[in-house]
């Protein structure tokens, strides 16, 4: 499939946030041809994940506008950089915030996706080439964002965040395993690893949480017991397996001694999905001595400090922290969007709600009232 | 092999701790036959543990004397009690301060070696059979210990914390294998599991954490780093495959961030053997980001806090306990008994004193001056 529009500038539509917490504004952008182990890509679908509200908020981190949001995509590949020769015009692909250089140690590793020249950076707003970006309004840059900036009709990616998928597979549903579904749904495969019949507990049940407790389903876990401090996420969750509700303001004492008392003992396997600090301790110290596993997977703030008798590190259970759910974007993705297509994985209960591009803001709307687990924002007319 | 004494009270010698910190003194005791699930067992050897030394000086715990010490030993099987099949009077058996029912969770999972029934007590000083002790001067009865008491001619232990093993294995060497070697060398082989060329780092370089070396050096470690306050330590370690050595007080740095710097961001693996929570803490934290695995084997004080900031989770490293290096007594000791006498493993090299047991209280100024690492205590003259 030849591009007419190769190595020239796209002029189009994206969604920019030019102060941190305002309403993005959709603007004409001219986006750049890619350079060297680069990809343009057309984005078809977004959906939008805590992590970029976390950052249009602007809280805690350096600011960085104006921005282009937006990590989790499904899109087509409109044309290539020198030197990529896994992608071609027309691929299908998922941008990942995260990537896979395939050549350093990480990558290397059969235990590591922290590839260490892809891995996650967002004080970054620039490509990796050239230190630029790829976006501006009249001459004036606009940032990028994890590397992926796909609120955006058209994005330039590194080729190693980008994973090649099924292009009979629907982006409308797989762009969400472009970040949160896939870290949830990995936290349990891929390093919890609850065996059959086992018991799990998942702390948060929002998108990335449910995502854990469909792991678990999937692992024909027999107990899964959902913790959460709102209790109207509760006969929700029950679509994804969960089969029991904790809800630790109900009890006065500790959430992981309620756990350890339904249990004989506490759970099997644990998963972490709110990023609190204190959900984070309980969910290390309700796994059952001798054999639990503990699995952190939200994201703690920046002077948090995770406490724990040692004791119970002693007692034979043991604590592990995952990233994007140990998927390695480019060589695990594709198989991760198979396991929907052959019907095993269930991506459209997490789809609460779709908007069109024009109506970006409304998703931030939905997330910031805690109504939608995914929303797809659709970037065609 | 009939034995005589079966059935009847044996009159023989033992240390007997009478008050805390007080040399032991050799007295004539009664050693009751073994009742239910019970088997009477004559020492042979047994060697002396800081947790002999630490229960003596009885600081931190409730103290109970007047009592009979000691929990590392090599000894035959004289009589057995009812229904014990597993053994007969003959037996070469190592005695073990944790046991293994076989019936309950911890026995059957795979995963933990953590019996239920006869997992380390260390206030109870009597016999679960009847709550009472089997050994008497005189009519008063002197407490066991951890279920072992091998400071006697004859001891009284249930079947569940023996370990029966080759018979050709010399008691005086494969003694040292009922806790302080079999804990540091199961903490590598089976926690940690170093591949071959990885880099190790080992915390206390005493003799659980010098077994833990040379567990490293037995999985093929390429690099075996050891750290201890103590710098005298260090050429003896060389024997046990340490490579390079790392005494905190040299630096004005952590020494987490001295190991990250001599590996280029942390070693494969870490193992804790000497129980003080900072140590515990840069244990974990020097371990590299994506695969790290840091193992915790000495045991912490009452009110410590295990503290680190839990990015260093997310950043995929893991944190796992282990206790009695994650060996079933019954099960796994009698193949570690095997890898002695099949030269793998060495022992020789951590017995360091041999005294008869009329001079056991010099095996306890041996250990508290640092001098020794195991000194044997000869039974019979």
């Amino acid at each position: 499939m030849a591009s007419t529009t190769a190595g020239k500038i796209i002029r189009c539509k994206a969604a920019v946030a030019w102060e941190a917490g305002k309403p993005l504004v959709i603007e004409e952008v001219e986006v750049a041809p890619p350079q060297a182990n680069e990809v343009r890509i057309k984005i078809l679908f977004t959906s939008l994940c805590h992590t970029d509200v976390y950052f249009w908020e602007a809280k805690g981190q350096t600011p960085l506008f104006p921005r282009i949001f937006g990590h989790e995509a499904g899109g087509i590949v409109e044309s290539v950089g020198e030197g990529v020769t896994d992608l071609k015009p027309g691929d299908h692909v998922l941008p990942v915030f995260t990537g896979e250089c395939k050549e350093c140690d990480h990558c290397k590793s059969e235990e590591s996706n922290m590839c260490d020249l892809l891995r996650i950076n967002t004080d970054r707003g620039v490509m990796l080439n050239d230190g630029k970006s790829r976006f501006s309004i009249n001459g004036q840059p606009i940032y990028h964002f994890v590397g992926t900036s796909t609120f955006s009709e058209y994005t330039v990616v590194h080729v190693g965040c980008l994973a090649k998928i099924n292009p009979t597979a629907p982006l409308d549903k797989v762009c969400v395993l472009s970040c949160g579904i896939s870290t949830g749904l990995g936290a349990t495969l891929n390093v919890a690893k609850p065996s059959k019949g086992s018991s799990v507990a998942v702390f948060g049940l929002g998108a990335v949480g449910l995502a854990a407790a469909e792991g678990a389903r999937l692992a024909g876990a027999s107990r899964i017991i959902g913790v959460d401090l709102n209790s109207k996420r509760f006969p929700e969750a029950k679509k994804f397996g969960v089969t029991e509700f904790v809800n630790p303001k109900d009890y006065d004492m500790p959430v992981q001694e309620v756990i350890a008392e339904m249990t004989g003992g506490g759970v099997d396997r644990s998963v972490e999905c709110t990023g609190s600090v204190s959900a984070m301790i309980s969910a290390f110290e309700c796994v059952h001595d001798g054999w639990g596993v503990a699995v952190l997977v939200g994201v703690p703030n920046k002077d948090d400090a995770f406490k724990t008798h040692p004791i119970n590190v002693l007692n034979e259970k043991t604590l592990k922290g995952t990233f994007f759910g140990n998927y390695k974007p480019r060589s695990d993705l594709p198989s991760v969007v198979e396991m929907y297509m052959n019907k095993e994985l269930e991506l459209e209960k997490f789809i609460t709600h779709e908007v069109p591009f024009t109506e970006i803001n409304k998703a931030f709307e939905y997330m910031l009232k805690g109504e939608s687990l995914r929303c797809i924002i659709r970037m065609t007319p």
